[in-house]
């Protein structure tokens, strides 16, 4: 986001929770938030995480407020001793709290309704400071906040994250987009397979240079993601401004591109899998089921996803995918030619369309077979013809693994295409 | 860690770097220090984030400085422009930065050895705040520092996880605990599996009332995981603390307790069936390949782990795993019936002790066979019997094809367990 012009409003992040700060939890409502105040052109000046604490709760809100023009809590908004966030705003704007009756009798009719009975503790979490309107949560009993204090704004947000991402996604962004009427910072994510980040690089360089809109790729495992953002006064004029960023991006690296935004390359597979009217059954060894939990892992795939084999053993490709022995031990387990039988096999015995195939060695021992440890055979089998492909990855068991899964959809996808 | 009382040594913690502040990468760093400063006995205070802008960072590593002992910050320690930590606490320190030789001999040698251009830049990792020592980076070209002034400390560590882990394990750990001597504070996790948190805290609430050493319950996906903290004046005294809590809450769980500190599920349920000199072989229709993958997620696993089927349709279903048409018709591709015949079939087909399957409807659509989403039935067979359980959760299908595969571990190790 370095490219744009820095905006006058500044924002800051209150992380509050004493697991939070010890590490026994991972924060993501931070980056959350933060890439929201992105999108909404406002700058994101710094981001504090505090315990369950009183004292450095409401030093760190005082510390915000006088830098920043906009304060977000999360967390510490609940029923218990240890929710203290709401208080330590009152005290850090000089607030009294009130009680919201409203809120106090939903609240009441909430525990009636279950037939549990009501602690006056919970009519904690009616209360607000002075200053403060009530964030409407869906999901849970206590409101969120928002105080407007001398031309300073602080928004709490409960921590949970089914209450948080509604609130954080819907009213809390409209709000935002409020305080910056014109100004939208707006991003696209391409996202590559089958061609590694410094040759993305090479090939874009010429595109990088623009301020408005970036483009900046990202390396993922066995992927490339292109971040294409512009600053606009609207989604609508960002998008206007991006896509012919895309057309030119497209035009180099053609179907290396092979999703927009969250669609991941299961999808993608599976997506072209069902336009062409097409099946997949696989028959995975080394990955020991991971090729057809990434083909399942999407709604609709029972359409397109016939089944498959884990042939693990030596035995199992022998007995369960009828494969003669003597070609297992001829060639070894791991090889072209079983990875060949594996494919074809799993087309044949399923009657599906195409049939895919890993076997290999992940290591962290060379007993299969002598294979070395990272060598994988991948192939995928059509009526026409059986595509065999051999590599040799470095790394630990659980990275070959994900990088074989990602190389068998990268070739079903590649042979995909080449029968459009 | 709340049940100790506060040493008098505060530490902070500073994560600098503009895709950490712009929520582009999550930080697990800051996690991983805090962690380690409750180890050490080192009150952790408040953990900041700031992009690569120097005044933020000289404000931050200032303001931190003025609350706190210890300052460790992470990251922008690089070559490049945007990496001016080095500088920033130079500044805060008002110190001179001064070049250190040998580092610079050694990053010359370094480029050398690799045949690139050595480019000047490349000097600024050989600077040091007057007041700093080096801190060692045995995997990547700049090292940290130490600096020591007026009473407090700052610690700079590298943003690359291949090198911040070692050296922050390592070195940093070590000189954390020279500063509380005989302070440790040390943990233990016990892993329990096929037991609700309320009901595990309603079991142990007479044990969680200790102070030393302490025991909290956290709920994760389908387990629950209890941590035992103690405070001691080294780990072997604080496992002394923590060996007969631990006993007495094996007492009250039993077997529910599966595992210690890093064992997953898998790992122990593998473990007990190459201890029986058993083998597994799974058929799995609704977690499309899930349970294999977590089966042989570990090393070790071809000895145990015979292999399995992926019986997505009812075609395959009826054609590889020899199931009749007829049963799988009037019971339904989701039934106990034919969750009893893919377990039977999986054993008697792979020459395998023991047989797991699932079928079940992840959804979010109805359509398999008016199954309802959540439906499910796992069924474990050996020679001896085969055990049908049925199942109704609620969820997105990700979370019920993981609570799936979860369960199915359980009943799996309840199997071997009753076998011993």
């Amino acid at each position: 986001m370095s490219g744009f012009g820095s905006t006058s409003l500044k924002a800051e992040i209150i992380c509050v929770g004493t697991e939070l700060l010890l590490g026994q939890i991972i924060d993501t409502h931070g980056p959350t938030l933060a890439t929201m105040l992105a999108e909404c052109g406002i700058t994101c000046q710094r981001r504090t995480t505090v315990g369950d604490n009183a004292d450095r709760i409401i030093a760190a809100i005082t510390e915000a407020l006088s830098r920043s023009e906009i304060v977000i809590t999360v967390g510490g908004l609940g029923p218990t001793g240890d929710d203290i966030t709401r208080d330590c705003i009152a005290v850090a704007l000089g607030d009294k709290l009130v009680l919201e009756p409203a809120v106090e009798r939903k609240l009441k009719a909430f525990f009636a309704q279950r037939g549990i009975t009501y602690a006056e503790s919970n009519s904690r979490q009616a209360m607000r400071p002075e200053s403060a309107v009530l964030i409407d949560n869906p999901y849970g009993t206590a409101p969120g906040l928002r105080c407007e204090k001398k031309g300073k704004t602080v928004i709490a947000l409960p921590g949970p994250p089914g209450e948080f991402n509604p609130m954080a996604h819907g009213s809390v962004k409209d709000y935002l987009q409020t305080r910056t009427p014109g100004t939208v910072i707006h991003s696209r994510v391409l996202r590559v397979i089958g061609i590694g980040e410094s040759l993305v690089e090479q090939q874009l360089v010429h595109l990088m240079q623009d301020s408005n809109p970036t483009l900046a790729p990202y390396a993922h495992t066995g992927e490339v993601h292109l971040r294409l953002t512009a600053m606009a006064s609207s989604v609508q004029e960002a998008d206007r401004l991006i896509d012919p960023l895309e057309e030119k991006i497209r035009a180099v690296l053609g179907t290396a591109v092979y999703g927009v935004g969250g669609t991941t390359l299961e999808m993608a597979v599976m997506e072209l899998v069902k336009e062409r009217n097409l099946t997949v059954a696989v028959a995975e060894s080394m990955t020991g089921g991971g090729l057809g939990e990434r083909l399942t892992s999407n709604p609709g795939s029972s359409a397109v996803f016939a089944g498959g084999w884990i042939p693990y053993s030596v035995a199992m490709k022998v007995a369960s995918l009828e494969i003669p022995v003597d070609v297992v031990l001829e060639h070894g387990p791991v090889s072209g030619e079983v990875a060949r039988r594996m494919a074809t096999q799993a087309r044949v015995l399923s009657g599906a369309s195409i049939g895919v195939s890993i076997t290999g060695n992940a290591g962290p021992t060379t007993d299969l077979g002598s294979a070395p440890v990272g060598q994988t055979f991948i192939a995928v089998a059509t009526e026409a013809e059986v595509q065999v492909s051999e590599f040799n990855w470095r790394g630990i068991r659980q990275d070959i693994r994900r990088r074989a899964t990602q190389q068998a959809l990268h070739l079903l996808r590649e042979n995909l295409l080449k029968g459009a």
